[in-house]
């Protein structure tokens, strides 16, 4: 079992009980601090949705678009998961909205003390919607409670339509699946989203799944109800 | 410090030196096996090549295509790294090639020990290089030597130019970059090739960086060139 990333990594067997023993005190831990970033939420009437996907699926521009077409509905607000750069917290406050960027270092994944010390600089009063916008992996985060309501998980066209078969606990964690660049789609080719969707069932998971494209608006409607849903 | 996956995660101090502690064990037991690894690739005159990147960003493809490419001319074999499936050997055993897949189940990474186990059904007498594919992910597999030659970091065009200031740590454990699906690049109109190997040298990289498309056959010589030197 791999240290804080949950994984079943066949190390050297005088380390393994080890690791799990360290293992499960961090992820209890983990669990503790959710618990309380959740009542944190839920008492400011915050709906919090957790992004996860790929580096460069679209998760930044998906949120942009999706600021621009909830203006004046919903009040919005984000934290950012990098290893570097503040580029898209900037992205955000760009859009007028508060973003709070969380550099992790080398760290592969946000945890709940990260978003819990991000949450000391944000102010939820008013605030609809939270996005967290993980670090770009489709492995780690997937065992990360953040205190998060639902997850969503970006697959990118361009990514192939396996990732499902190929990544199981991330897709198996999602509440809703976005199939992202669709606008790609005719010049790919070989993306079948009716497959993509073949493995996702595959994994037992009853998760909605739409096709999007955040830079010509193609499907964004789906997602938009379901966030409106969400919020109901 | 993040169990094995060696990221600076801010958990519970009180879970941290613990953790530290786990982690160099761990660590130090892998670059152990690893250099084992390498030299029992040295006593075959084997040259092995690590090749990272995001899910989906062609690291199959371009084994494919590399396989024909260099048939008759250097004897290949591959070890595949996914948390599931079989389909990565499959698709390379089909060019005639001999595979070895490793499953890791949920972890986000090989280790030089799963190399290691793999290296027992595997044959290399005769052969020239070793591709080891590894786990689709831009941050944990650059933290653990396999015991390989080089390490090749692909990045997929559809992710952005930026990722190389996004995701450090890889990009400076690379010896090569590869700019993959370039046939792409029209397409998507806002990836720059210089403006990616602009955030490279920004980490000090004096890595070399091609463009190529595997589907295409654009650009794969660069690539392969290369590898004659490696071997040379």
């Amino acid at each position: 079992m791999c240290g804080t990333c949950g994984c079943n990594v066949t190390h050297a067997d005088s380390q393994v009980h080890e690791s799990v023993v360290v293992l499960k005190g961090l992820l209890d831990e983990n669990d503790h601090q959710a618990a309380h970033n959740r009542e944190h939420f839920d008492r400011h009437g915050v709906l919090a949705i957790n992004l996860m996907s790929s580096p460069g699926a679209g998760k930044t521009a998906l949120l942009e678009a999706t600021i621009e077409a909830l203006s004046g509905r919903f009040n919005i607000a984000v934290i950012e998961g990098d290893l570097e750069t503040e580029n898209d917290a900037e992205r955000i406050r760009a859009k007028g909205v508060p973003a709070i960027q969380i550099t992790t270092g080398s760290a592969c994944h946000l945890d709940a003390h990260m978003v819990h010390g991000a949450l000391h600089d944000m102010d939820l009063q008013g605030i609809d919607i939270l996005f967290i916008e993980n670090v770009g992996n489709l492995v780690c985060p997937a065992s990360f409670d953040l205190g998060q309501h639902l997850n969503v998980a970006l697959l990118s066209s361009p990514e192939g339509h396996d990732k499902p078969a190929k990544y199981p606990v991330m897709f198996r964690a999602a509440d809703l699946v976005l199939v992202t660049k669709s606008d790609l789609l005719p010049v790919l080719g070989d993306f079948d989203p009716a497959e993509a969707e073949r493995y996702l069932r595959q994994l037992a998971s009853l998760a909605p799944v739409f096709e999007l494209s955040a830079r010509t608006g193609d499907g964004m409607h789906h997602w938009l109800d379901w966030l409106e849903q969400g919020r109901a």
